[in-house]
């Protein structure tokens, strides 16, 4: 059993569990396969061969907290959400309208993909992963289970950021009120590489085929080609 | 369609989307807004104008493992879970049995909250965010994503812990048969600031306004006003 | 209202929510409750008094990305999940096919355990715990609230893991074609202890009854029964 739209439009040879919502204007391709309890919200649009896990939650509108600083700006609703063809989605994933996810791309289980943000093709964004509002990732990416991606950050292609790792993008820590205008997200060049559990003070810019070893906090930018460990995050003695 | 129990009480406009649980004896206020798979537990009391998102958990009794430390002292029910007014609670968050969320708390997509914990008005606790048993958080604190609180903090008002931060109680790790007497959580005191993926180890107490910095790792409390780095964390040289 | 398989096989005294999904050939034994949105797909064996909450799902087949080193070798389906007696699982778990959870273990909210792994007996996995897959966990150990343990790993009996430790298994950071010959996770020998947000790299060997503390990046192999600390982690000076 199900609630499917009648304003909804699904492809052919398109399985839906049971117990899922599929609710209006939303559009899916052919031969997808969608899981038990699934919610897509509405006008939501889906390509073709994509397979949505249980549980998971596609095409959700932001919240804002009552003192939220984003909310004195009068937002208007986001675009819908947007999944291209020959994606996995996981079990209990979260990704946001105003969320673009290119063909071929693996979001896995828990991940969340929030509000404008653009994930390039044949990425995989792992398990428990947050990719915050503002954010582009490139294509060929890999970000592993419960990395952490801040607000206002740009990956370019082939970056690989290890599992736990911390990102941040306000100096002031919640403090100065000005933070909005302020905050600067993780940059990360092409090929660049973040070893597992390190931590990126905000704006930090880590340089194509840079390397950040395993538990680094990084205070620095990163030069090009440079490895970096410690903490503070040194470049390595050779 | 939804299970909505005869003996739940359910004020005006609320709007209860589908495949919905609604147990015995549970009350929500006026104008609130349930998504779809949402599972509100028997005894349940929601306030006015609250937003509670897909697949979320309201109200669940605590679960002890076979070999608990707690189990063993014959515990009883805890008492239900209160959501005060103007609350949005996110997507797949759990929030326990004995917790008491006050007015105008965001608690974000895929939070835990435990039972016998009160969060202050006006206070965000982000995503996946987990606040464990037996803890008192302020008003108008941020706790941001992925960031762990541990059983038995005491973090007061306007606190802003950054994105990943870790903490502990328990300096035996498991290993002292007493453990559950000795144990002792975060101390954040008023506006103290941690900084992402900072570590803060077993009862240490983080001062008035003091600051850790990102990736840090406190091994010693933090004076009131002072700011710390590094592993060990030790005061900034000026 | 449910769905619940003509070919399922439940056991007496088995309480099912609201919701629940209980697919073809699934197996479960005497005395068991299982929550709302549950998901428990084709073949799962469950045994006696187990206890399973709202929104988990278990026995997943496994997804792989189309870019995955994984796809090339042409796998077959996992068998079966298995569940012993007495277990408790959490909330909005997610239980692959090919896991095996022995007797009397409590596997938290939020956790994932993923395909090609046994967990031991009366082992505790916290809540947001993600075990990858190709990993073996004994028995009577914790697993602390999102500690994360790479694929590949072996971890032994009475092994205490604390809160948002971070494992890895790849040295080369996803640039070795070759690397998953070379991929090497966490050895925990027999009581070992690791301490809240340590960072361990691929393959480093955690001795018996060794501790590291909060914090540390191991970097190197622990010997049995020594403590270490610090970035990199070195042992304690006495």
């Amino acid at each position: 059993m199900n609630y499917i739209s009648g304003r909804a439009k699904l492809g052919k040879d398109v399985r839906v569990g049971e117990f899922s919502v599929i609710e209006d204007e939303v559009i899916i391709g052919n031969n997808c396969t969608i899981g038990h309890h699934v919610v897509i919200h509405r006008g939501t649009v889906i390509g073709n061969n994509v397979r949505i896990d249980d549980h998971t939650v596609i095409g959700k509108q932001p919240m804002r907290a009552a003192t939220s600083i984003f909310k004195e700006k009068g937002e208007k609703e986001q675009p819908p959400c947007r999944i291209g063809d020959d994606c996995i989605i996981g079990t209990s994933a979260i990704i946001y309208a105003g969320a673009e996810i290119q063909n071929g791309c693996l979001i896995a289980d828990l991940a969340t993909v929030r509000e404008d943000v653009v994930i390039g093709s044949f990425t995989i964004v792992g398990r428990g992963v947050a990719i915050e509002n503002g954010t582009r990732i490139g294509s060929k990416c890999k970000i592993e289970t419960n990395a952490y991606i801040t607000a206002l950050s740009n990956v370019e292609d082939e970056v690989f950021i290890a599992p736990c790792v911390a990102t941040s993008n306000d100096n002031s820590a919640g403090r100065d009120p000005d933070r909005l205008a302020k905050m600067k997200g993780l940059v990360a060049k092409r090929k660049a590489r973040i070893g597992v559990n390190a931590t990126i003070l905000p704006g930090k810019v880590i340089g194509e085929d840079a390397f950040v070893g395993a538990g680094a906090v990084v205070t620095k930018d990163v030069p090009d080609g440079i490895t970096v460990f410690g903490n503070p995050a040194k470049p390595k003695m050779s």
